[in-house]
């Protein structure tokens, strides 16, 4: 296939008329299809059923710490979570703090916290005359939406399929005491499904912040949700980087079991340094008497150890190789070869980042809207939602089924042809 | 019985001689009591391990609104949760919004988005030169906590068995703008007992706040908590009296079912004007992509509407009532007529508030820890942790059994005998 920067201004118009012709058939066919939604499908959450009864009226309520599970206490989390959550993130136990159902309101509360309060005795953020944040692109929308909602300025950060540019982190981080923090999703990366590689991590381990408050947050989200059973990619831990770095409080980790069991009903945790923990409980203990040990537990008696989620994550993997095969095989089918495109094939995570020519997200989006496909919006996975070259569109593979997957990802090809097409024209008429 | 202050000297010393020696014995028999703790004993729990079997690998993980349980959505409760609540707390469904396990963390929020965000449009306090709270005394150490950790100002204002001083409230909150809040917990309340009179919730609905970010916090923990199930108190409902006022966004209603079913593992709502709710959804849609929808429908499930709640409660009260009655009587039987102490007959709730003479509650406490009787820490029911006037000591009569009640009762009036004994020798003394 010849790429289209090649074709001719006739060859490119042909080939616009025969597409458009397609698409208007396309957009007759009362397709109704979602590629926007990065939420487990029904057979993946049927996995974990089993679950709601390990637990039930006839089961023994206490635990290695004698808590009652039923009553307040243990507001840090039961022994035996901590545990499991400390195997499966290969950390000490007396770095795991467990939480509710939610590592995003974790991350939320650091950052209100560190507003508020402060960080490890520093100023306030609220009180600091500016507050930066590096945001690596594209990126987890929800975690821009927290910063902004602070006002605290975000700064992109471009990566490639190893991760951030190291060298502008270093440069900001390094120089600039505004800065406070960076997000990431360092493994199976959310949207480009990216693993930072040894090197990134190291050099995160290894920053030296302008601000004694500067905390790198990772976000975990992904760390064992492969797609590739026989392909697990294994990564470098940033607990143990940051202590042989002389950096021990310089992370603070979050995961959770909200795509293992259930979003909404599973169990997140803080993995983060002893010191930064003893800060957090402070407040912590503020907010709550505690969060559900009776779902930590259930959580415990269903999975044992990190073993029995190892294994529970390959049944998720079966499901989802052949949504992400549906996709990634129609991309290089469709538009290997045309240079009007990338991605990267992901080999765990939850999306597919894909990048059209500059200036096309957005066309390629509204295209298929018409067409009956529903996207995220472009410029979803960039602070501020603003995109600058307009070029990143995330898929969102997880929900529909391969067959759904398969007809979707057609109207999503046909759709960036159009929108590539009327760019190249765009230009040689201009 | 004479009351103590008209004893003579002579009488006072004789027995304080044989209140001492009894106590000697008391401290040699080894006593381990505890009425700190306001949590609910084990056969309360026992009344709702039920709940844990309605909802089981088997159920349909649908409910009315057609979201899946088990997936992200619904981030504001299932229908159903919603309209129990509703049900209970006799308001309209578009009134409530259903959170996770805790009701003091709606609250904390609350307070933390109003110094980061403001209230209805206006400057966050945070950027506001004074923020002050006003606190009927005595209160719940927790919502004291909340406001001293944002460094809002606490007032005190002074309780009576109809609720707190309208009058201050008023001159408070109608006068000053930096008063942004008042704690309550109307029905009885934290540790008191109290039900706010009808008077008291039409004042405070026909406030006339200074402050256009003035709200009414009506932590409603003990709504249906009674004690006597052949005297459940009514209350007038804030909601209604706030609308009919013309103040309709003028409080938030918290409640949960910590103390139904189980703590940690139960639900909360926040119960305010659609107005309020749509502005709190904002930046709860920041903080979390939804709540344990399958621990809202469990309890539905489990409760079916408002009257298997009710019928619920009236299991815990026949639990609770021998429990309060054992304290109630040995209060009434050692300390009636000797005007050294006072306290009033709670119907409802977790706690007695017991009041000491002046400048005696400590020295109380500190009596009973040393016979072996932990008391929650004489001060705790105040802003700062300081009772002024050193009177009110907090009974948690729900943990130990009605016959540990007996033991530490009794423990507990010869303390308050001895350490009034103390005050007045003392006194007569100087």
């Amino acid at each position: 296939m010849k790429a289209y920067k090649d074709l001719s201004k006739e060859e490119l118009r042909a080939l616009q008329t025969k597409l458009q012709e397609e698409y208007e058939t396309l957009k007759e066919s009362d397709i109704k299809l979602d590629m926007s939604r990065g939420k487990p499908a029904a057979d993946q959450l049927d996995l974990s059923v089993g679950m709601l009864d390990v637990l039930n009226s006839k089961s023994v309520f206490k635990g290695e710490d004698k808590v009652d599970l039923r009553n307040y206490g243990a507001f840090d989390g039961i022994k035996e979570a901590k545990q499991l959550f400390a195997e499966l993130m290969e950390c000490p136990v007396d770095h795991v703090m467990v939480f509710g159902n939610s590592s995003l309101s974790i991350m939320y509360d650091l950052i209100s916290r560190a507003m508020v309060h402060g960080i490890g005795g520093n100023t306030p953020w609220c009180r600091q005359e500016k507050v930066k944040f590096l945001c690596p692109v594209p990126g987890y929308d929800r975690h821009f939406a927290i910063t902004d909602s602070f006002g605290i300025e975000m700064i992109n950060i471009p990566m490639d399929e190893n991760g951030p540019d190291m060298d502008l982190v270093e440069k900001y981080v390094n120089n600039d005491s505004a800065v406070k923090g960076i997000w990431n999703v360092p493994k199976y990366t959310n949207p480009a499904g990216v693993v930072y590689s040894d090197e990134v991590v190291r050099r995160f381990a290894n920053l030296k912040p302008a601000a004694p408050d500067f905390r790198i947050y990772w976000d975990n989200a992904y760390a064992f949700h492969h797609v590739y059973v026989d392909n697990k990619v294994e990564m470098l831990n940033i607990v143990t980087e940051c202590e042989k770095a002389g950096n021990p409080d310089m992370y603070y980790q979050v995961c959770s079991t909200s795509k293992v069991t259930f979003p909404g009903a599973g169990v997140a945790a803080l993995i983060t340094s002893p010191t930064n923990l003893a800060e957090v409980k402070k407040t912590v203990s503020l907010q709550t008497i505690g969060f559900d040990k009776i779902n930590q537990m259930r959580h415990v008696m269903y999975f044992k150890n990190a073993a029995g989620v190892h294994a529970h994550m390959e049944k998720h993997a079966a499901l989802l190789k052949p949504k992400f095969e549906a996709v990634l095989n129609c991309l290089e089918e469709e538009l290997g070869g045309l240079e009007i495109g990338s991605w990267i094939r992901p080999l765990g995570g939850y999306f597919i980042a894909f990048d059209t020519l500059e200036g096309c997200a957005k066309r390629v989006v509204e295209l298929c809207k018409e067409a009956g496909v529903v996207m995220t919006p472009a410029g979803s996975t960039y602070p501020y939602m603003k995109d600058p070259a307009d070029t990143s569109i995330r898929i969102a593979p997880t929900l529909p089924t391969p067959e759904e997957l398969k007809q979707a990802c057609a109207v999503f090809v046909h759709c960036v042809k159009l929108a590539s097409i009327e760019k190249y024209l765009g230009s040689v008429e201009k």
